[in-house]
């Protein structure tokens, strides 16, 4: 499957959630079972010699592909989830979000010293909650973390939120 | 992978999100890649023989095993989401919770008349979630819609809110 097919399956939005915003909407591309199994294809290559054993996916559309990427790469699965949604013990990390905070949180015992883990969510925007995810799987002392996004929007750089020795990757690039 | 290991992997945490709810936290079991795969060959043994050409998950747990099912059975994904989240043309049902009604939504054009669905969530509890999100598929027209939840709480007797025709399954099941 190629990257510009799957690219064009993605269909725009105008001014949603609010104005302004072009909205990649992944459902079109989600509903074929052709382009699919190719985005999975995609994510299993790029991350099978990487020695992953968690996938960590963020709350909601991070868990589309999250464990079906860990069950590819033969990994564990781990959510990031918004505040009060785990139910064991938790740490977590603030960041901003146009009005006001927002809080996210893993389960403690869910990652470890050992673990290579693939961190991932279906967007780049401007990055505050990937940078959030970054610095939560950070605190639980693990072994290497790589970042992934299905879909990367290049002109709002939410690359620059990251050091540059963090590998970051994303599948789909849009311009804005 | 054999169910009784599955069903002991679920922690079971008292008293969550309210006094009185024993509640079933699948973290533990789908942080091992072993018993991730262990589910995924089983949801994938159930379903491979059905002609499924979508699979639809309930936000935001139905999005765990949805897509990674959609995959093995070569389907396509489709999100039943919380109201406002999906960002085109919708069909929405409501549903009672213990206070008040939420509502469900799905894209108008993500299913049609020659779909075989798989309708997935993690959960059967009293049933109400599940029962509008096969309302809200049927609405659609499509062929046939099996049910599937990782978790059933048999006392709850959630299978009471469908007809007889209704193919349920469930892979773990508990009493409370």
């Amino acid at each position: 499957m190629d990257i510009q097919t799957l690219t064009a399956a993605v269909r725009n939005i105008p001014d949603f959630p609010i104005k302004g915003i072009q909205f990649k909407d992944i459902t079109t591309l989600f509903q074929s079972a052709e382009y699919l199994r190719g985005l999975s294809d995609i994510l299993y290559d790029r991350y099978k010699d990487k020695g992953i054993t968690k996938v960590a996916g963020i709350e909601s559309r991070g868990f589309f592909m999250g464990p079906a990427t860990a069950i590819r790469l033969y990994a564990g699965f781990v959510p990031i989830r918004k505040f009060g949604k785990l139910p064991y013990k938790t740490i977590e990390e603030k960041y901003s979000k146009e009005y006001g905070e927002d809080i996210i949180q893993i389960h403690k015992d869910a990652l470890n010293e050992n673990d290579i883990v693939l961190l991932h969510d279906d967007l780049l925007a401007t990055g505050g909650t990937m940078a959030a995810a970054y610095r939560l799987v950070k605190k639980l002392g693990v072994k290497k973390i790589y970042i992934n996004f299905l879909i990367e929007l290049e002109k709002l750089n939410g690359r620059a939120l990251f050091n540059d020795d963090v590998e970051i990757d994303s599948i789909l690039k849009f311009e804005i």
